[in-house]
């Protein structure tokens, strides 16, 4: 009972052990050194070049190595000699043989290997590849579709190895870091993605988050919580998102805002990669308001300056008409942003590029954040550096409303985030007064520019979570009756957060898109290029789940008649 | 490059911070022992019960304490008194108060904190709870379908807590042993369970298992692979089974059948409880056609004896007509279990039931099988001990068919597993002469008569590939056509493993049922008797998918005309 777990530590043999004990091979590809000179190996790799029958180089998961094609007579050389040499590029071998040092001069420094070849006696082709759709190699561009298309031998890139590597330690360290909590194994709950199932009529729905039933587990007394969860969310053809993503997903009883703070910022230093620098912790912290304020955006990208600064006052005296027009409406201001260097740097073009932008947001007070980040974009494109791709700005951002006006209806409320979201403790009494004036417990965690977090505290009030069910945001609390029933049976006060762990990783390694930190996506549209899917199935298929398609064509038909 | 990730320790400061940092208590439930005494302490928790406004029990996830309500007349405390003795069972309530030794004779030795109380000096009801539909105790007998509607009441039971916890303590310590791998991220793949997409009349299906995408990584390059992986399949109405559940996925390169074994045992030898005792490795093996002449099953409970004995050739100079019968077919045999101290403990109902049971299973192979688990459970039933609950036999079951014939036509052949298991080496040339005999290098693990897990040798030869499918099977390879193709691109030889955690989990803590060891399962009949799911969707929630529903009475109707 309450018993901690303690990491047990890995011997060093049974690393060992684990590597080499359960394959047939001596050594990996990445591990060769002088030391092992003498030495007779087992290697097995893939063909990564040949060089005209004289040495070819292996690579596996973990390195590469220099293979000698054995050139005398000695009894079954040239059987090795005439399999590797025309073994074609990507082959599977497996190389037997003795480590040898390299001719003096033909070190390779950049090699961890460098400074050993195997000399090759004995050889297998285990399978051979065909010709390939396109060269591994980092720098060799090839079209998105077809890297999906051959998603497998996209995967033998060293960029993406290394990405799912680093994404892989990551994830294990914040294991390790969250590991004394409980409460693996649920699944389930949330909106979109629909699952028919074998009764007529009646749908799975996939979790968009299991936010209800972690909610429900404090109710449960697990105390804590954390699973790193496969979610599921619709969203039709936004670019860059996956219908499937993944977050650390964590929540906690008798906890504050600042407790979930500080366990995420423990969280991160602990799992931070080791070569990306250390973060400093505590992160700061900001109002939705100030950061509306001074970046024009509720993520600002705090690596740069050139906040927006309010110059009504300055104006205020000015006889130009367009200002005092601005002036004269309520809460009417003059905002601008400074560009440092902006007269060097920026040419006629970028101007009308600005200009541009302006007008096309005219009247949405995102503008400004907008020009600020293009302004950003234009300098950077001109040679000045203002985002260091290595620095890593984290920023809390608080005190969000916990109601919007609904944009196709502004006398209607609506969440800003969920309906589970607790009101701010100073503005609870206002929730029954003016619920437009309440801010909520809830914060994002912000990553140069990029929202990587969200959670907030919950209401663990049934009566308080009815009233903003059916009095402010005038919703048929039935659907959650289930939830409310729960707060009535002592649910204790809770709250939690998850991380964006897709985005998270590729910030961390500065990818362009999250699907270089996925083994497997989806593309853009949400296929799955490789396998085929989404695909058509059968009448016959769907017959089990008393479903059938609407064809969109036949519905037009059906109109006609 | 090839680095290892080492498990850094957390300091146990680390781990107190983690645990009281971000919460506001000083200390859990479980936690305060005499040398606490005189500390003032702050205890959130749960009202276990309450005696006559003089004492409390309170309990979180870490345990129990006793608070003692104050009687004095001290400022303050009467209202404290009014608050606690008020408080019904189940509320959550924060405690403040001094940590006091027991009064001599009152220590409780069973309760780890049962040699101190906690004097009450303030006191808040954070939620109070409501009437219980049933009471927290494990004893209390209460129906299935009651826990699972109310499972954030049934999450409390000790039960259910502990299990829970067992399963996050495994589940951590696996991927310890494991995190020298790299590779999560992936999903998708198989059959079943469809997800209607936007594009009219094409569907996603969820993962049954991430097999095919598991060899993608090798052939990839990952090298080696885990995941802690959620499936899902749609069995229908089978008892006792979930529509998604949980497998610890493996795969690895260049590794043989008896790598991955080493693997395994390794890994539930790292992982095991320690309170379960220890486990001996390795397992012993058995070939799939011993099991079944020896246990009438491919899953031998290897528990205990009483094993399927030929005794044909005893009975072969008898006149008794039945068996000369039997004997006279081809491969006709004569089989029997001795039951030990049968004549003492089985008694003539017990008989009747085991002649019954063979019977209704006549001229059926497992006969034999399910006598012997019959008679084990009479004898039980009787009071012999036959099969210890505290001892875990793990047994690999090995030599698989690679093929079996069709039931509905048994000219035809099918997998026995799935279409990418290798052959047995030795029968790979069988392959083409006479594929009924070749054996498989599929591996099933057995614990206690439970199949706890599976995996095989995959093919990576395309030829072997594309033959099995097209020759032995006659299936269309075109729907695996891009996995055939990856085999031509150099994929390495390869295979893997996948653990049945759910199961495995519950035959540690000897659960009845695989639903008490996941936070929130489905029920018997796949519904989610809490948030009511599978449940019916608006027309014009389907919309968006294209796809309608075909209510059974209109497809009646639509017959008749």
């Amino acid at each position: 009972e309450g018993k901690l777990i303690i990491f047990s530590v890995l011997s060093a043999k049974a690393i060992r052990d684990y590597i080499y004990t359960f394959v047939s091979r001596t050594n990996t590809c990445g591990e060769l050194r002088s030391a092992h000179v003498g030495q007779k190996v087992t290697l097995y790799g893939w063909v990564q070049y040949q060089r005209q029958g004289l040495f070819l180089v292996l690579r596996d998961f973990h390195g590469l190595t220099q293979v000698i094609i054995p050139q005398d007579e000695v009894s079954g050389h040239s059987h090795v000699k005439e399999l590797l040499s025309n073994a074609p590029v990507e082959s599977v071998v497996r190389v037997t043989g003795t480590v040898s040092p390299r001719p003096l001069g033909q070190q390779n420094p950049k090699m961890p290997t460098g400074d050993i070849e195997v000399k090759a006696e004995t050889a297998e082709i285990l399978n051979s590849c065909k010709k390939l759709p396109f060269e591994i190699k980092d720098f060799i561009k090839k079209s998105e579709a077809l890297r999906m298309q051959y998603r497998y031998l996209d995967l033998r890139s060293s960029r993406l190895q290394a990405n799912l590597r680093l994404r892989s330690g990551v994830v294990m360290r914040m294991r390790e870091y969250l590991c004394n909590l409980h409460g693996e194994g649920l699944l389930a709950g949330a909106k979109e993605f629909l699952v028919p199932s074998r009764e007529a009529g009646k749908f799975y729905s996939l979790p968009q988050s299991p936010q209800q039933f972690k909610q429900l587990l404090m109710i449960g007394g697990l105390d804590r919580y954390f699973q790193v969860a496969r979610c599921y969310r619709d969203e039709g053809s936004r670019p860059d998102r996956q219908p499937e993503f993944t977050q650390i997903d964590i929540e906690m009883s008798f906890v504050d805002q600042a407790g979930i703070q500080r366990l995420i910022e423990g969280l991160l230093q602990h799992s931070w990669p080791e070569d990306r620098g250390s973060i400093v912790t505590p992160f700061p912290s900001m109002t939705y308001e100030e950061a509306l304020a001074e970046y024009g955006t509720d993520k600002p990208d705090t690596r740069f300056g050139m906040k927006i600064v309010d110059i009504s006052d300055v104006l205020r005296g000015s006889n130009i008409h367009f200002v005092q027009n601005a002036l004269s409406y309520p809460h009417g201001s003059i905002r601008a942003i400074c560009i440092p260097q902006g007269m060097r740097y920026l040419t006629n073009k970028d101007l009308e590029s600005l200009k541009e932008s302006a007008k096309s947001q005219f009247n949405q007070c995102s503008a400004l954040g907008a020009l600020r980040l293009l302004s950003a974009d234009l300098l950077e494109a001109a040679g000045l550096t203002l985002r260091d791709p290595t620095a890593f700005h984290f920023l809390w951002v608080v005190d969000f409303p916990l109601f919007l006006p609904k944009a196709e209806n502004p006398t209607e409320l609506e969440s800003a985030h969920h309906p589970f979201t607790a009101p701010h403790p100073s503005d609870a009494s206002l929730l029954y007064s003016d619920p437009t004036k309440v801010r909520s417990q809830h914060y994002d965690l912000v990553l140069n520019g990029n929202e990587v977090g969200g959670g907030s505290i919950r209401i663990h009030s049934a009566e308080q979570q009815r009233f903003v069910l059916e009095k402010v945001l005038k919703e048929d609390s039935e659907v959650l009756s289930h939830l409310i029933e729960a707060l009535e049976f002592g649910a204790p006060p809770h709250g939690g957060i998850a991380l964006g762990l897709d985005r998270l990783i590729s910030l961390i390694v500065d990818a362009p898109s999250i699907r270089d930190v996925i083994a497997f996506p989806k593309s853009f549209r949400g296929r799955d290029l490789m396998g085929n899917a989404p695909d058509y199935v059968t009448p016959e298929e769907l017959e089990p789940y008393h479903i059938q398609v609407s064809w969109p064509l036949e519905e037009k038909e059906a109109k006609k008649n």
